[in-house]
């Protein structure tokens, strides 16, 4: 991981950046290796051109750091310290001038800003690097794309734990705890976000918790789930049909999802805008007459989490680069009735979209899956 | 929950303040009843003086929230729209004087408050509410505190999940596992902060990591685990002897520690201060020859999360208050040998400390929970 710091050194030279600051653990773990959510205490890069770079830990973790975060010089604070005392110490004793500073604005709190600058009364704190550090994560490495598949395998994984668990009865609750016992017997310790098992009209709340309702036959099942693997995110969704027959209503409905799906996966090209590839699945729907009923953006990206940049939707005319990494998850949502998802997440090649799943679409996906 | 509404209204007054701007999800919680994650999305609670407050959402949660904010004005935003531009075009709807706001200074980014400052360019935003709400928060209620009880009461039967799945060659993530599953599968979907499983020399890592270690006979196994309940977080650890007789070292590391957890909860008095608990745990292991090994604070608050206000610990002379949650939690770490800690959470009270959790302690503990 070396690399990221070379770019982020590269920038300070040509903007003539003294410091940047990073307290975001993800940009932390993106320029550090080193992987850690720190609460409320401070967790910070601090990088410098000339300098060794700096990893500022709460006491606890000093020795864990150490033993990642090798290129780095590690010091730490007690929870009896003030942590702004020590950094503008060990930072005074660099010596260097620590004018103009990146920091993280969408990150760093006003009350963190507001104790550096009377740390650094007259220092400038208007570089934003969120936005470098954002386009830097945008694009994936072979090796993180390699990372990023093994965390796809386990995903189709946790959809065949969860498809062999449905039996009717059984709470969406139930369901989601299986999957996690059962990833966490395979060394999957996290998953990426809340485990999501919803039956029937629960699966229309696109935001719904699963809870204690009992899955009856004839249902569909809608799971959007995933894990973390080393540092990075997988998210996939599947919505099976469990019983005989599905209604023409149900049939509909599951078609045109996976119509505006796999038209999208189809039409992922290098060099397209984010809102095209939104338009494609949106127009599909629309035109099935269901418009209105897909309520929120086809994709968003990930890496390191599940709710990274790019987001693809209407308006978002970024560019779509080689290495990429995002979501295609159209979706329709008939309130009290019924709703159906399917999505993959996967990058961007210059022979079109790559996923990072496996798992089967249609509407037989359920008995696929149990056989 | 229309109480800490109506104490804000009163700040708001006598601060002269016109806005307050909350979103930090915990405050939006406190103030609404409404829980969410929005992750990178806003959700906010906005108060005025004589208006009815507003709640922002994203779409997809304007119907979730509806059913649970019934006190509010409820409005919302699409992924393709500017959320700020619709917040500016409501508060402009109402016409009111808005010079003054209160923000949450610990929680809203730099980046945001830049977005408000250039929607509202002549408006103050000097007044930190963080810290009025911290302080309300740290004094539960009547009602808070009997939900608080229940969690605890959901913490002390994952313990005795946890004790009964030991046997010798089980790994540290099985044993996470299967309380989790447990757990979920009686109705409780998360727990407070990732369950720490941790054997032997493992457990002398504050924040250690469980993974595929394997139990092994007459080793200390540490659980430090909490559920989330009805909004509400608990938290206990206990360290368990799996095994059939301690060594000495053993017995005198566990016992230190215990009398050290024991005079700390029999200390608890309303109107002392922090510190002063602090020191009393500290004094034990100091004077039973230890004192550098226990690392870290007595203690943290709790309520809705695991690491609120107050913390126990030097130089916090913050006085006990009647109703502040807080853990007692002394632990010595011999790196490369062994960790012990035991905790229990509970509130002051003008009987002493009453503890949310109530298993048993000692280290005969592991045999009480397997019966």
């Amino acid at each position: 991981m070396q690399m990221p710091l070379n770019r982020i050194v590269d920038l300070m030279k040509k903007q003539d950046i003294d410091i940047v600051f990073l307290n975001n653990p993800r940009n932390v773990f993106y320029v550090s290796s080193y992987m850690s959510d720190p609460h409320e205490r401070i967790l910070a890069a601090i990088l410098f051109k000339d300098e060794k770079p700096l990893l500022f830990t709460p006491a606890l973790e000093e020795n864990d750091a150490k033993k990642i975060a090798s290129e780095y010089d590690i010091f730490s604070y007690l929870d009896t310290e003030n942590p702004w005392e020590i950094i503008v110490a060990k930072l005074q004793e660099k010596n260097v001038p620590l004018k103009r500073w990146a920091i993280e604005k969408d990150f760093l709190t006003v009350e963190r800003l507001e104790a550096l600058k009377e740390a650094f009364p007259s220092a400038a704190f208007d570089f934003n690097i969120s936005t470098t550090i954002q386009d830097m994560r945008l694009v994936k490495n072979p090796q993180e794309l390699a990372i990023m598949k093994k965390a796809g395998y386990w995903a189709d994984q946790a959809l065949q734990i969860g498809a062999k668990a449905l039996r009717e009865g059984i709470t969406e609750a139930e369901v989601v705890a299986e999957i996690e016992y059962q990833m966490k017997r395979r060394g999957i310790s996290e998953m990426s976000f809340d485990t999501m098992v919803l039956f029937g009209e629960n699966a229309a709340s696109p935001h719904g918790t699963p809870g204690e309702k009992k899955l009856q036959k004839n249902q569909f099942v809608l799971f959007d789930l995933g894990v973390m693997y080393e540092g990075y995110a997988s998210d996939v969704t599947r919505t099976l049909f469990f019983g005989d027959e599905p209604t023409e209503h149900q049939k509909e409905i599951y078609n045109l999802v996976l119509s505006a799906h796999d038209e999208a996966m189809a039409a992922v090209r290098v060099g397209m805008k984010a809102s095209a590839l939104d338009a494609v699945a949106r127009n599909v729907i629309a035109v099935g007459g269901y418009g209105k009923y897909f309520n929120h953006r086809l994709g968003h990206g990930l890496g390191q989490g599940v709710h990274e940049f790019p987001s693809i939707m209407e308006g978002n005319d970024m560019e779509i680069l080689d290495g990429m990494c995002f979501s295609i998850e159209p979706g329709i949502y008939l309130p009290g009735d019924v709703g159906v998802r399917v999505e993959d997440c996967g990058y961007a090649s210059p022979e079109g979209f790559v996923s990072f799943t496996e798992t089967p679409t249609g509407i037989a996906t359920y008995l696929e899956l149990i056989k």
